[in-house]
């Protein structure tokens, strides 16, 4: 159950709508759903101030199905991430509603208009064409978690002009998220530009001794651009999830 | 040169106290300063916002007191990390202004009292005893970046209590650097319980399969908890100076 | 041929109804069957106290049929692990007494009702939903051989709430196998809260710099709880059969 | 502290020698000893009902001091793993009443004798003589943890002939530790001999393709005898501490 | 061309059954026969003493086909390995004069019998039943080139006894060819019970962290037993080969 | 206790200058000696027609002393490799019978002058200067366990036309040892040259992406030249264990 | 837009046939062209003097299509490499003009023949048989960037005779392409023959330790041979690629 | 012996200086020198135009001596290479007309001024101080064998513009050698500037994941600017051969 929603449970407490008994009941509720193959961790949006995400890879498409229902009932905005297009395809039979983006693998349902609670702009910056699979998934998550989103495409390092004749819209961001796969040269360049937090992304883009992505998780962890900070091989969510935690104007704790 | 230093500068020629083209000068010589065994780059000051700061290790002391006292013209503040005893000492005789950190393994040196410029505290919790070399560094960098720092030690996962019994702590930093060993789980741990960006770091304690760093490295890239960013291992520097782009209230840009 | 199975023939030896000379052939026949492509170690029941079990992986559906069958007339249980649909159904067209369990990917025989021989509880915890199938199968093998099992799932350390909650289950059972992929974080924090024997099972689950169950396996190996042990990645049922030889209340031997 | 203290302490309150109020400042001061450099766990002896033990690598002699200092006060049992001549030395002239096995490179101390609290032995079997230090550290450990041991050393597989010579004391062991680099086979042979849960213990013993213990590990972790479970390279102590739990007679939460 | 078929051509030239312009002729084609896309390097069976024998992992029957057809004009036995079913179909329609080993993925064609040139037995000696692929594979291609071979199945070291039976049957051997995945230990205790050249092949049978065959082949290379020597992971052709050049009467060089 | 001095044992028992009960009693000592730190297996030179060898590194030269002392007692050749300069020379002090090599880092005790018995000769081939210590331990150990040696040295594919003229002496050799670092490629050379068993040692001789001998130990065991046999990096005393197995006249068992 | 076609815009504006602004706006299309998927840089032409080409793996077909019409307009030639069958088809269902070569994967189009200009021939080595598809790229990438050619294939150095019967063709090269899979020693024994510049392509061909290339890219980074030098597995390309900048009479710059 | 030298040594048999017979033996004495423990190959000065190099590195002063005065007699230019102040310290002492160069850890011998050969410069670009070793030695090398040399350092991807500020001097090499540790990222953006042959040298410069130069070497070999060729981590030498092959004006074939 999203914050909001709590507080609006708490309001309707206080105005004499809800009964003290009922509400307790209702919060009994919202800790975690015992759904048998998963335990729905409700009180996460509380703890941490974000929806909790469905991650589709590895589940099947009845789990997902279920779990989303699940949360469906508390909170404002339902994101699913890894589903490929068969799984997509089954739940877009079921739930009409999902909002289905085929490049980033994700479906995503809101109540409401999202909200932009952040505090600059998150862009998102790819090396290449291939990578844009994973640059995608960064720029709906980001956007799902409440964030204006950008993004540049296609400006790998062998051609270093056409990622400086973005140098204004570097500077602008509040938190960039380089992504590329190959050598994964793009985040240390960029490092050196601006004095934004950068999160860099290895792709699994290459081939021979790219080894998977390997070769690019390397070249970021070791990037002579101090502040550099890096996440798993392909994990566009990951890295907008940790830009949004950076783009935040004020904690869910204040 | 800092930021500061440049205004002043410029404000003196306003004044009328510098000429136009004595400045003209002076600011050409900020860009770099040919050492010949290296290309001193004052212009990052400028461009980033920070100073300077000299890797010690791979370099002679003699190479490290030539670019120490070349930045000591145009900054405020000079870092030194990764030295050793001998380089320390070595330095230490030479430059006895500087304040040796010796379980940090850093010299610094400042010109006044370090401007606090971040918008909270940086958090820094290491997992265990062996870990406070790392920790420190990362300590002694992000204060002298201009951060309030605090830090938590000694709480690895076995007795996970040790780590609970500081959830206010943790929830009231700004940013948190999680610094840990062998399997590398505290970042997961801290990232499931607060709503802040982690910032993990993999150091190289342990032994057998620890791989010198890499089974921690790769528990933190494959963290469970969304949101946890990585640096290299025992890059305690890297770490801070992440911390210190994200903790900022206003960009140097602005 | 089972421990009970010898006992109950040397019994029928002593009371006459089965004269020496026949009873030596008949014990003649336990050691092993030579089914041209397997040697099927009939004497491994009596030497371990277990049931042969068959490893389905890399056998042709005929093969495991055939040492099914040999199994079949002398032990009281047989259980085959690693069996994908295909060679399940395949399996089941022709022993439809076999009991299918298709998340753990195991089929099992029994002639009657399993007893059980352990001192307490096999406790399975489970650190996500993606990580049940190898849960599942140590369960399936801990109940095969004689024990009380429970599980508890979906309760990784990135919520660390909800393992904490079952902190009197934990500390209840009389052995803990602990399943998880990702950072493998779980049997830390399990080994650091009981002082149970705690086998922990890396699981191929994740992706990226997961490669195939290695970071899992690494963080387990490097566990800072002491007394941990590691089984191979997804190996559910050598974790359960480890479990049952630490549960077990008396030897064989004796 | 450990558990006996603490009923002697409520023994003592019950009795009326200690008051109330002075007990519960003495209780209060159990839970962890702040040293700055490392918070001692006390509680752990209470919650595993072990002793906690100072592993001494990559600490320097005065922490492992102050921390032997602090256990020295609660425990009736203290051991000191991985101590280097130099530290054994330096230890030992402060505390001349800790007790060095040079060649376990471990330090112990106990107030009074070890009161054996397992079942039954804990055996430790060795491949070969260069496997001693690791051996004679999980046999050291083993009986400060209170149990008995016995050991077989220089068997390795090549000479399988030495093994089987052992077939009567391998089956009466409780627990079974397995020593081995190179190719670290002899886990396996054993847990195909006896029913006994086997713990296997990587070495570093080798060198070439033995990589420090790798083979020797992944040996150990694809063995084809089922139930072997391994703890990381040189880990006689972890060994050690996963058997006691195996062999121990009631749990402490009884 | 194979030696006797050039002897059998000198021996005609010197009868005067073929002119010796005409024999020059025929001798200039042996070198080798330019395919386009292979050189087929018939002298290979000459300065070896063996057939050239067609690897076939990797060329499309096409290709196989008319490097069959090249060498069938000059040797007497000619074998095709790794062809899968698709392949091997293919090839049978058109040569329904290849015998087909479908367990060992092998085609074998053969002019006269096969003559035997060893001094004693090639055995092959594999652990588990799914290492039966590869110990076929080298059987088939020991006896190709000309030995004695005989094969003990399923006796891996988790079952010492099963081995142990088979004693003599080792010590008569000439060479053994050992064949094992997982941890790969058969070949140490082979080479400790018996003084015969043993050929370690590992296997990429297994799981998790068995990679490939990695495991086994490590634990081959760091054998505790001298004199065993290892060939590429499922290259029981290679290790055939091997035991032909070790188990040779005479040279052909004589 | 070598098999000619059995032979010698039971001949003066048939003279009757040993009584039975004596010899018995001499008999029994053979089979091993157990000194505490090692059991020294003298029951192998019996079983595997070699005297055992000391592998020194790893053992302190009072444990080499020990087991060279108990060799000594019953075997005509005592071959001690892998010995450091510090170690040669103490027990150089203590058995100034030993004959040292430093290149092969051996140490060498024969009773009487060695008997040959193999068939042909062992011929070392090294790549080049930096990886004759591999290779001297290779013809110091061959020639101590009965073989004719010979070598070629400093003959690296980087320059094939050094190999080539020496064609002779590789078609004349009855085995041979080919040792190189850097890539390896040596064996594959010589293998496509001559019909003799290859066994190939890779050395760690190199830098960089050597990787301490992996790159040649992968390359010989992909090596486009079938029979090519490989052993553990440096592993030079196991190829010349392995040639003497393959060049014996006879089994020790007829 | 080739340096041909911008001269002669250049020459029409001389001349009077182009006006000036229109000219202009010609010019300022060439930088780049945005396709929303791809920064098409056709800059790139001018400045390095090669036409872009379109790395087709990883791209859809209709991505591929959508570049490829986008370069039609400003180069006289474009290729397409790493397309498979499926896309290939696709593809030349569309542009029936392109060339396709089905061993290569490649897809070429050319508006004129292809000029050249290199200095001399840039020959191709492949060897063995499965190596071909990577020396085929290598080959039309060559000769489309307007090289002479030349190829000798199957020449591994395990027939060390095949490859020195083409001595006087490897030292007429201006630049050889050295294309090797499995232990990858080619390069070697080449760069020893001759002096000429050596680009070694590793190849993912081989099975077992060879690890998808690994094992051939090691031994090339480590070849005895000095002057090779070495590209990614597979990459022929990347090899022509180079091989033309080496080859070129003259620089573009010029 | 230098090609310069042998034509010198047939012009004066053709002046009847030299009788025939005896240049017959001069001659016979150039291909190769037996020294025990090295087979110094004069041949190769001919075969390939260049010296014989000596790389000091795992050989003792004793046999870089002998080597050395071998080259002496029949070289006019000898380079050794990774020689530690050791050595070099030694061989000074014998030889003070060596020039020693610490840095690159070079000593160098010519008889006359080296002639420059090639037909424009090699750039040695480095992208930090801590790479200069690598750097220089490449330097060195290229001087010694005959080239024009020029450096820029100290220019790493981090600070872009301080790369960017030599566009000239990049394209108006001939070759460029780019020597970078860390991420390794520099080839890549010079590779995309220039189109020149661009020379990738990884270093082991870097800590933690760099892994001793293999993050670079990865970087490199999978950089997306084509034409970007590799050689082994820190081979400063190797590059520098093989820009010394792309550089010469004329084939010594010619």
């Amino acid at each position: 159950m999203d914050r909001s929603r709590i507080i609006d449970l708490l309001s309707r407490v206080k105005s004499g709508e809800i009964e003290p008994e009922h509400a307790a009941r209702l919060l009994k509720d919202l800790e975690s759903d015992e759904l048998g193959y998963a335990t729905v961790d409700h009180h996460r949006a509380l703890r941490l101030g974000f929806p909790e995400v469905i991650f589709g890879q590895g589940k099947t498409p009845e789990h997902i199905a279920g779990i989303f229902s699940s949360l469906q009932q508390r909170q404002s905005t339902v994101l699913i991430t890894r589903t490929d297009p068969e799984k997509a395809a089954a739940l877009l039979a079921v739930f009409p509603e999902l909002e289905h983006n085929p490049l980033a693998r994700t479906l995503l349902w809101t109540r409401d208009k999202i909200k932009i609670r952040g505090r600059g702009t998150v862009l998102v910056v790819a090396a290449g064409t291939s990578d844009l699979p994973v640059a995608e998934e960064a720029k709906v998550t980001a956007r799902a978690l409440g964030n204006e989103v950008d993004s540049i495409y296609d400006v790998g390092v062998a051609g270093i002009h056409r990622l400086l004749a973005h140098n204004r819209r570097l500077r602008d961001a509040a938190v960039i998220i380089a992504v590329a796969g190959m050598e994964g040269a793009l985040p240390s360049v960029i490092g050196g530009l601006v004095d934004r937090p950068v999160i860099a992304v290895p792709t699994s883009v290459g081939y021979g001794a790219a080894f998977g992505g390997i070769a690019a998780l390397l070249g970021m962890l070791n990037s002579c651009a101090p502040g550099v900070v890096v996440v798993n091989i392909d994990n566009g969510f990951g890295a907008a999830y940790a830009a949004t935690l950076i783009n935040r104007a004020e904690s869910i704790a204040d």
